[in-house]
């Protein structure tokens, strides 16, 4: 009764989202802090009667808003139900097996192999440095490849490319090859690389509002590039679902990119506690590399990722522990509250020592 | 820089949503009265807090309002960012070109064919009897496919089969390829065929709450049928975007199906209404295929369907025309409130007479 398609797909396992136990969450990258307020005042009053009508398929309003923050017409700016449908559209209309594989990090978002299975879409995975940063150099050095995707900052690992290195990878590799910035995580210190899509007509930038805007439970991303990119995406929507995006999402979003103060104010709160935590850290003798994401990506010499993971959960905190190798003996902990992190340190302490 | 897929990509249209001037609209089978007060007051009152959390990726509790209201474990129950996505997900799980083509019939859903563009599924238009209802006999003559797919009532054009002609369908098909029954318009006068899915183990059915629940801008629908099918179908999300749907629409959806009795006194209206329109057009020489949903699929002796969409359109009123071979004398009209039923009839009046 099945496709061939589904017997050889393997999908992506999100973080846990217990519903049986309070647990102090650092393991999927949640903004610790509410949405914007405007959020709160809109679906206070909404009228729910519009609710029987269609949302606007093309999400024009919301694009406009995301295009006046960036300054660029709406025509290059695309929305979806979160990034990760946005990320799925892409692979559709950008990659292809005939062109060769897609190239990302070794160390990655681990929804990009799930994609490529989707679509059927062959990978390479590209070597790190050993420091676990994106190696610039290990990219240009392909010469057959239908694409190229990595997250800035990268996850897990948090580590991040200036726009410079950026530019200059740009570049180098095959103009005639679409490359996706990831950029769910640029808002905690990083600079996006939007100021690109001028000069690179085959780049692609995501990002979303489930990170710096604390919308996560409104699944909202949005990708920008050229007019063409733009436009293959919305050819792909159109034949997938017409209206990804509802009509309260679409407007919550707006007001949320629109309430700039509120969000920078977050982002620098954020950014405070992480390098905070990432002092303690380093003087109690774990390992930490830079971080300018909502996360750090931390191990201590003789101890498993597997073990902290664990050992932490059964006293009531959530990490992500990914396994893989090369990094099992590291788990990511995603920045929340000063007082949730003061609470994770003492465990870290009380546990491990120094 | 495009892959070779999308170059072949036909995207579905949808009914136009013009937000330049006010017209009546009948032309999306919207809903004429708002969602269930339910909804309403959990908007009034949500903690949008939680919003900074990622919703459930299983949509349980909604999973179980659903299981709970056809008498179904949740297990047999797949919800997703509304009936478009889920169709979606079918089609990728089920239908596949090593198993023959996809049978759907000649005049039906014209997103059909835009999936099977999507997923390169091939397609067969299976004929329909002379009075445009659906022939069961022409797909049991054919021996060779990897599914079948027909909505019930059929859109655009409203007719019914009631479950016993269904399960006689169902015995004659073959057990090892899907069938899905996709019940958009089941609830304004049609019985859903949902008790058969016990007796068959390849019947999926699909619904949404876009019609009879008023809540075509919050984006959720679902499928219910065998666990199997159904665990297909996550294994395809989960492949694809783990969070399709968002938490407001989660709790939204929940109320508006608990709310039972709004649901039905709004679509006894519309039947009341429905049956109200057919008979004035009839003394108006207007012929109405027979209809089970909440539209009517209506032609006049020599008028074209355009002349009647643009003639309407400028007078303010817009009803979808197709223009496909076969049916390009018809057009699609939903079924507003009673006094947009009058108007429209007024308008029939005093521009084509009886």
């Amino acid at each position: 009764m099945f496709s061939k398609k589904l017997k050889q797909l393997t999908p992506y396992t999100p973080g846990e989202q217990p519903q049986n136990r309070k647990y102090i969450k650092l393991n999927t990258n949640e903004n610790p802090y509410p949405p914007s307020p405007e959020v709160k005042k809109y679906l206070d009053s909404v009228d729910t009667d519009t609710l029987k009508l269609y949302p606007d398929p093309g999400s024009q309003e919301l694009r406009e808003t995301i295009g006046n923050y960036f300054n660029l017409s709406s025509s290059m700016v695309f929305t979806g139900n979160g990034s990760d449908e946005v990320l799925s559209f892409c692979f559709y209309a950008f990659f292809d097996k005939d062109n060769g594989p897609l190239l990302f990090p070794e160390h990655s978002y681990s929804f990009y192999p799930v994609y490529c299975g989707f679509y059927d879409i062959p990978f390479k995975r590209i070597p790190m440095k050993s420091d676990l940063s994106i190696s610039v150099d290990a990219y240009t050095v392909e010469t057959d490849y239908s694409g190229i995707i990595f997250p800035n900052p990268n996850a897990p690992t948090g580590t991040y490319l200036e726009t410079a290195e950026i530019e200059q990878f740009m570049k180098k590799v095959h103009s005639n090859r679409v490359v996706i910035i990831d950029e769910a995580y640029i808002d905690f210190g990083g600079k996006s690389a939007i100021s690109l899509i001028d000069k690179f007509d085959n780049l692609l930038i995501v990002q979303t509002l489930s990170k710096s805007r604390s919308l996560a439970g409104l699944r909202v991303g949005f990708a920008m590039g050229n007019e063409i990119l733009i436009s293959a995406l919305n050819t792909v929507k159109d034949s997938f679902n017409s209206y990804p995006l509802d009509k309260l999402a679409q407007n919550a979003a707006k007001l949320a990119i629109e309430d700039i103060d509120y969000f920078k104010e977050n982002s620098s709160k954020i950014i405070k506690t992480r390098e905070f935590t990432v002092k303690a850290l380093k003087s109690m003798n774990w390992e930490v590399l830079p971080s300018m994401a909502n996360f750090i990506f931390i191990r201590k010499k003789e101890l498993s990722g597997k073990i902290v993971y664990e050992t932490l959960k059964n006293k009531g905190l959530l990490v992500r522990y990914f396994g893989h190798k090369g990094i099992e003996d590291f788990v990511r902990v995603t920045i929340g509250k000063r007082k949730d992190m003061e609470f994770f340190l003492d465990l870290l302490n009380t546990t491990w020592g120094k």
